[in-house]
């Protein structure tokens, strides 16, 4: 059996492989606190859940229209809309299995062959997968190092456009890095968006997982509504990661073309699980504000451990998961000269568990730094703080 | 915004348009009899829908790996190979949400830019439409009408390998037009694949939906193994349309590909679906043919009036979900050109809905004869009657 030449242009999410061997461990006994995941260990609010059996008992079984039940359509579109100050009607949303299926979509649906596209790296490595399985050409553009904290290029980003690209994928709230955009950033990436008649994939996977204040999204900024496709995900505000369920939202004539994607690719989306996301939309604040304040314990707790160790820079994630310390001085101190080496060894080691930096895209030519990233999402409060004080106690031992 | 050129190749289903008129009509008052649904109106069975429940309960609420969790991996390949009298374990199982992301996937993982696949027309649209997307050369084959029914046109099977066709997309127990191969068929099939050396995808939607006897798969057919990948769906035997629940089956290098693209296309299937899947499998038998039966009294009903109406010449299908009868001589006896105006005219005056030929692929250039498709899954035996009364009293009304 020959597999077509295409499946070489495809990437993968090579965290798992992080996963993979962390479980391997696990099987031999060792104890393993899991810093790598992405994923939620706090329980999906009983409110989802108990409508789950509701809408089955009510015979949401049977297939659903391929853009999504339009009470979720629509109840997204004020959601969405209201948290962002702008005005989206039913048609702007596709009902996705998830936060990921709006990348590969929006690829196939707008980016020709051979179209250059920016996307974040550090970043989620299924940008630049699927731009090139659809042959396009993915440009990386990195963040800097700053008093307050990593900012975006601007250098690559205004050398990517310069080498014409057309489209860019922005994560503010960035999966691996943390780092989040000041209006003023947010402001300048869309008058480069505008001025170069670009379009943008925004991934707002972490928007609602703001720990303080509002969270801003670059589809308000005059004149990027008609330019922004917002992906949107359950997973992590609601956690609901493994309950596939998700959106596209943006302009009507991308969505279209997105709809038309859902009957090819999947029928729809699971129909019970629709009304469960629409429950979870109508729920008691408390049930979501449970999930943040949890969080928010772990990640103040991992920064003020963090900051306690010599050689590691750690800057306080305004959201999301993810903590990713500069360990440059780190490595320095302990003799080592690769991430991937150290991880391996403090795995094996401790049972500690993290991935690197290098598990969010091929390290780009002006890369003087190292990076690690830990997730706080899979880790119980208890576990954090003891996994933490056997890497603390791991490198002192290794300090030269 | 500018739409990807890809856009234009891809395809649709256009039955969804019969389902948005029939739609349009109830919400003016008029009862709609849904003969062109391919979903079910019978509930799934309760040991499915307490799973899931149970499994929500037990927090499989995060990430499962991405071709699946190994227990219903394992549960298919035994389930799937016995059925089959052939050996599967789990690496030769890819879990997906629903029947038929395992086309496009099979399409990107295998097929050249170029290369050419045969597929069934009448049949499932969608095996075109991804054949076109991912830039194939979809050459259609059609049915010829026997005495025992409708038989695959070896002609153009021939014709399409004589044109270096190197796949196949094969439906026993098709849909629409309900056409079982005998052995005999399956094996002249089976020694085309093998002679030619080409790759056959096995669609077998309704392959438990037998109603007697024992259901055949070309998998089985000796040097067929491995050269078949099998789409597996939960959505018939079980009820379980809108769940979103199938596997691709077949050799491991290509599920290793598929593999790679479900943590590109969606990372996972639900994840507590799995569990309500493997349920299904572990479930009384009664529960499962508790659907058949009821569908089968449906089958049996809807045939028998049809042999009652001059013009109409209809094959009983051994499996499935649909009657495809021959209305050549009814649309000249009733003065109608095309099936198109018959079906919607027979609509507007009495809530009959259902498909026509053309609603399962562009007709072939010797077709002379005229055919729609009736579904009885969608509609209650009480509704049956009501309805197909309405529909011969209506044609006597209109025979010259």
């Amino acid at each position: 059996m020959k597999i077509a030449n295409r499946m070489s242009l495809l990437g993968s999410e090579t965290a798992f492989a992080v996963s993979a061997e962390a479980a391997e461990l696990a099987a031999t006994g060792k104890k393993i606190y899991p810093f790598h995941l992405g994923d939620i260990n706090l329980p999906t609010p009983k409110t989802i859940c108990s409508a789950v059996s509701e809408a089955i008992n009510q015979g949401k079984t049977g297939y659903c229209p391929a853009p999504g039940i339009p009470e979720l359509r629509e109840a997204l579109a004020v959601d969405v809309g209201e948290a962002r100050g702008i005005k989206y009607d039913m048609d702007n949303v596709s009902i996705q299995p998830g936060g990921k299926p709006s990348i590969g979509k929006y690829i196939a649906a707008t980016m020709e062959k051979g179209d250059s596209v920016l996307y974040p790296n550090p970043g989620y490595p299924i940008y630049e997968s699927q731009i090139e399985f659809y042959k396009g050409i993915a440009i990386p553009y990195g963040y800097v190092n700053t008093s307050e904290g990593l900012k975006l290029d601007f250098n690559a980003i205004e050398s990517g456009i310069g080498n014409g690209a057309k489209h860019i994928f922005y994560n503010n709230y960035n999966n691996p890095t943390g780092a989040s955009s000041s209006d003023d950033e947010i402001e300048r990436l869309a008058k480069l968006v505008i001025e170069n008649d670009m379009f943008l994939i925004s991934d707002d996977a972490y928007f609602d997982t703001l720990y303080e204040g509002e969270p801003r999204s670059i589809a308000s900024f005059p004149g990027m509504y008609e330019r922004t496709l917002t992906m949107y995900t359950f997973s992590k505000k609601f956690a609901m990661t493994g309950w596939r369920l998700g959106a596209s939202i943006g302009p009507k004539e991308i969505i279209e073309q997105i709809n038309r994607l859902n009957v090819n690719m999947e029928s729809c989306t699971t129909h019970f699980v629709q009304y469960a996301g629409l429950a979870g939309l109508r729920a008691p604040k408390k049930e979501t504000q449970d999930i943040l304040d949890a969080l928010k314990k772990r990640r103040d707790l991992l920064v003020n451990i963090l900051d306690g160790i010599e050689g590691i820079e750690t800057h306080m994630p305004e959201a999301g998961f993810y903590v990713f310390p500069k360990i440059t001085d780190l490595l320095k101190n302990t003799g080592f000269d690769s991430v991937e080496e150290f991880r391996k060894i403090i795995l094996k080691d401790t049972g500690v568990s993290f991935c690197g930096r290098h598990h969010f895209g091929r390290p780009l030519n002006n890369e003087a730094d190292s990076y690690i990233r830990l997730a706080f999402s899979g880790i119980n409060i208890e576990d954090l703080e003891e996994g933490m004080k056997l890497f603390k106690d791991w490198i002192a031992s290794r300090v030269k």
